[in-house]
């Protein structure tokens, strides 16, 4: 065998060894223009065998919260390596800084510096954060332009690091401050009652999710069947007060009931079996909503 | 040439001469939350080589009929080896079973038990039908929850199966009961006059689509533009009755003027030509919605 | 090494070799059914290994001008090579033509021949324009379909272009006509005022975008700070006049106020910074809207 077909096939097999990245995209942006076309045309160029995948481009507008929760319900499912970039930026072109967090899952999340990460640093753990760089981590020829950054810096960036091109050192320098931080809620357990915060709505069916998860529900010393008296709130405003069985599944009481279940994220749930429960009672979600649990006489 | 190297050629020709298979996803989630992309990230997490496509995660919340419209409709445009993973599934966390069913033309189709797969068996054909033993095809450290069994098991096992880490057989065990069916109405024609379901809109135009197919139509001894008498009734109640020209497409009639033509799918269809035809006469789909034709006076 | 094994190596590394090329989908069709996933299952068909992705499928049903648009806003971003397919087509079944468009950029773009590539044709430039052939270029057995020509002609075309299955050359014979133009006003600049067209909103926050570009502002001899008087008319008809910042980008002015900008394609734009310009003053887009931009009084 001559050198070339040897140098050949060791480069095709350093090429077939190395691990298919995943880069997934988040926006506020919607499908009807060609924004995130754009940021994947981008990519692409970058590298031709990246995976791209959206998680969603419906995040209300500038819903910076929401941007965060998104985040948080869908990285435990994608490998490590994965990189996340999610552009949710009312801020962008004032002096907001672009950052790119790497967890203690070593996924990667690149985004505005604007509290959208709260939630994963809190749940999957810092382990680095970078500052984007954006003289070095920039597509070439747009320099003028103030108004894209998700597609100029970063998606340029994320698929540049998704594709190995980069290093994460390569980045930028660490972060000198500490990361921007959204204020909210944590669960907690005082006089056998459980308190949280309705983080988001599953809008699709309008059950309604809070932040207190199953250990803490546990300590209610509460069993599927039992009774629960569930207080919603918005601010110090009463906005549902009522007795809901605690069950397994929607199929458990008869059509048009409420019950309380644990979700897939196994977070403590509100949901009216083949109906609304959000609409049907006026619950919404933000900061702002707050949950109590306590175990009702039975 | 070492051994190594043979070896590691070996396993690279028979990596590259695996087909790629395609894994196309269906719910009724809306793409507004990260549900669908928690999916995404347990196929990819499972094999980053699989390719993977939406049909649609738009259909109405609960709707088993026209989740089967769908795969039936698209079905026949993907290849032999295709996995399909549809999840509209109201009965999710009551015994209601996961199955498998091979069609006679090789593509799988998983599902719920809860008739999504009457279509597909009745156009497609039965080869086989297998029972998940959720035991066994369950996402690893999903056992706790009960309400995401399109991600735990569903994709999972759909995963699985596209990229060959199991076979159909290990799948589970041959269903022991027969498919769960939705009652339709089949297409007839009795006394020159056809009768037939609207099974679905073509929603974005609001075209009425039927499930009368052209050779039927061609009974009635019809030619391109002749006159058609259409009655169409949601249960006993007449809702509209006119006399329509057959035509080959749209704009062989004037703006705003109803026309019967055959769709993609070769089924007698009716249309308004630059309008929206199940808007203008209150005509909606479902099992209750029959359309009569027959041949006018010309 | 045996002659087997270097042929099948040779085969493996042209395989490698070859460019992965992206294929780019744009459609009126929406997500809700069907259809846009049987064009691609199509061109999974014809070759598993392209790169699908979607422009966006949400054009108003018919709106030619704003599928143009798109293109025209999203090619830049993909490399050559790439062939998008658009299928915005009122007129299917009718007589009009079937093309594909090769730029000086050397993207493709298969289309009907109804004026969607205007902007296209005017901005990247034509190389070649062919004619499609559709006995040859057509899906096997689908030739009494009348009425699916996106997937039986344009995907089915484009996917082999893309693929290498055909040559630009076996597309068909050169367009023998001119190409179907829409008429749409250029911008211009007279007696120092700058005059132009609203081609498109951006839909998702309420901008107005419109067709001159940053070195025909220049003209005006305006700097960033420097006020502008705006005048927007529906045809004669004026609907909005006043005097605006010209700035860098929205956190410039306070939350509700007017600004004029550069969007990311260097166009000139009107926003509201936390709002919606377009909803407010009740500005829309299209070849009837025009604006107006002159130096005010500083």
């Amino acid at each position: 065998m001559n050198k070339l077909l040897q140098f050949l096939l060791f480069t095709l097999l350093v090429g077939c060894a190395k691990e298919k990245r995943a880069l997934v995209i988040q926006t506020d942006f919607g499908l009807k223009d060609g924004a995130v076309n754009e940021m994947k045309g981008v990519a692409f160029g970058i590298d031709p065998q990246l995976s791209i995948y959206d998680l969603t481009h419906e995040i209300p507008s500038y819903n910076i919260w929401e941007a965060g929760y998104r985040l948080y319900q869908a990285a435990p499912f994608w490998r490590a390596g994965t990189v996340f970039v999610s552009v949710v930026d009312p801020g962008v072109g004032t002096p907001r800084k672009s950052i790119v967090l790497r967890t203690l899952t070593d996924q990667f999340f690149v985004s505005p510096d604007n509290g959208t990460l709260t939630l994963i640093a809190d749940n999957l753990g810092k382990k680095e954060v970078r500052e984007i760089d954006e003289q070095r981590n920039r597509r070439p020829g747009s320099g003028a332009s103030y108004t894209f950054h998700g597609r100029d810096v970063y998606v340029y960036t994320a698929a540049r690091l998704a594709s190995g091109k980069i290093s994460f050192e390569e980045v930028g320098p660490l972060l000198k401050t500490e990361l921007v931080r959204l204020d909210y809620q944590r669960p907690l357990l005082q006089n056998q009652i459980c308190k949280g915060n309705i983080p988001v709505l599953d809008v699709q069916y309008g059950n309604v999710w809070t932040n207190i998860n199953d250990s803490l529900i546990k300590k209610l010393n509460v069993a599927i069947g039992d009774k629960l008296l569930i207080e919603i709130k918005n601010k110090e405003m009463p906005v549902y007060t009522s007795t809901v069985p605690f069950v397994n599944t929607f199929g458990d009481v008869p059509d048009k009931t409420p019950l309380a279940y644990l979700n897939s994220l196994m977070n403590f749930s509100l949901a009216l079996n083949m109906g609304n429960f959000a609409d049907s009672f006026h619950i919404s979600s933000g900061k702002d909503w707050t949950v109590q649990v306590r175990k009702a006489a039975q």
